[in-house]
């Protein structure tokens, strides 16, 4: 049963903005890169095609607050926490941590839910449980870990 | 004194993903987008230069509840309502309506929330009071039309 | 018969990097724009799914070449001419004019290669001739007007 | 001397689009990140201010040819490789190789070509000579490795 998983990543040239700064909208992006390494990290792809049927992960909610910006080649980790489980529901949080700063220090914290959806011949999504292969290997992370 | 803004879009190919749908990501884009062009309808710029010193937003908050997929050549609207001015803040409201639909639906909501600030010359940010030839022409939507 | 097409965008804050200028990537976003607008003139979509089989356009070739920067809030043309139509395939090229700038001013060329593909129930692509009510709708552009 | 640089990436899902495919404008994000990995393994930044004065490196001309897709999740390696070095202006060839197929197989090919600029205080760009420091530390690949 797995709750967190870490990915490390730099900041690329074409992900910063005139200001100077990462876009803020890629903040999301990064979150999905989390959430992608998390499902592979258990033998799952984020277009889960390893059950059947296959499922997706369409977002029903996302949000970020953002402390300090990132910067072009600033190394950063993103935290993924399993924050809360339900029958169709997986929830995250995000903790974005630059790691060239000494201490490293806290940029941003984000929160992502997902519903388990099958899509019929047309691309229709249907709300589903989680398929129990997927539900059996995910579990909440300690409550003093959350936010 | 303006409050509202609406811009109207269409879905690019290059803004949908695998699952057929528009990323979720976009939608921060399309919000800035709108808060671009609401500026832009009061004589300024995103990237204020049009005071003395130069002001940039950097935002502090973003989220979005997405209940229906915006798919490729969709015909949408985003609706951008001030919710909240305070001396060094903006911060906003967002609906987004999916026209060729019929009647137009709403697909998703979101808010952002922007901090005033000067940079040195180093790039380095500071929070500042929002310049009064803006805040002379920004006021909060009506309580009701908000969320 | 149809070998042209405009359409004119404002230059969005995401579509900046940190050198203040349009990331060069996204100048192949606009060119697909225009490509999918074209299409669309003439009644069908870039996912073509009035024709049956339901056929799609990857690229086989893109280019472009530039010859000065695009900054927030430009306001720009992109003209696309067709350059070629074979029996599987159609070529482009594109001119990007700056228009808030006296005169006008060229920014950049580009060039794009798209084949006429079919898919399997895989996903799996092959080649296939562009249906008849597609290929009657476009011709080549004007020798003269062409690179 | 160097004139040659590789990195692996595996295809994030927002790289991809509705066609299932990686969308052909990331191909231009894969160059530079091989292009600002390359420069980073030689002491210095893209946005190079390791040099006085700073310079930069914007585009005049980029292509790509693509012989067949990637997709989400999918392993690859750019290959870069120097075509060019003049007094101004370093071009590039790169290789994509995907590496999760046996044998791995290459998918795509394309080329970049940069000029060296300074800055002037308006964010004005002026050609200059590459500067020693990085100059001496490139070289053009052997005749036999590139198109």
């Amino acid at each position: 049963m797995a709750y967190e998983f870490k990915i490390t990543r730099r900041v690329e040239f074409s992900e910063t903005d005139m200001a100077g700064i990462v876009h803020y909208s890629n903040f999301f992006r990064y979150m999905e890169a989390a959430e992608t390494a998390f499902f592979r990290s258990l033998g799952f792809s984020l277009m889960t095609r390893q059950v059947s049927p296959h499922v997706g992960w369409p977002r029903v909610h996302a949000e970020c607050d953002y402390s300090q910006p990132l910067r072009f080649e600033d190394e950063f980790e993103v935290h993924l926490l399993v924050a809360e489980k339900r029958a169709r529901v997986l929830s995250y949080e995000f903790r974005f941590r630059k790691l060239n700063a000494n201490p490293p220090v806290e940029v941003a914290r984000g929160k992502l839910t997902a519903v388990c959806v099958t899509r019929d011949a047309q691309g229709k999504m249907s709300a589903t449980p989680i398929p129990k292969e997927i539900a059996d290997k995910i579990e909440v992370a300690p409550k003093e870990s959350l936010a």
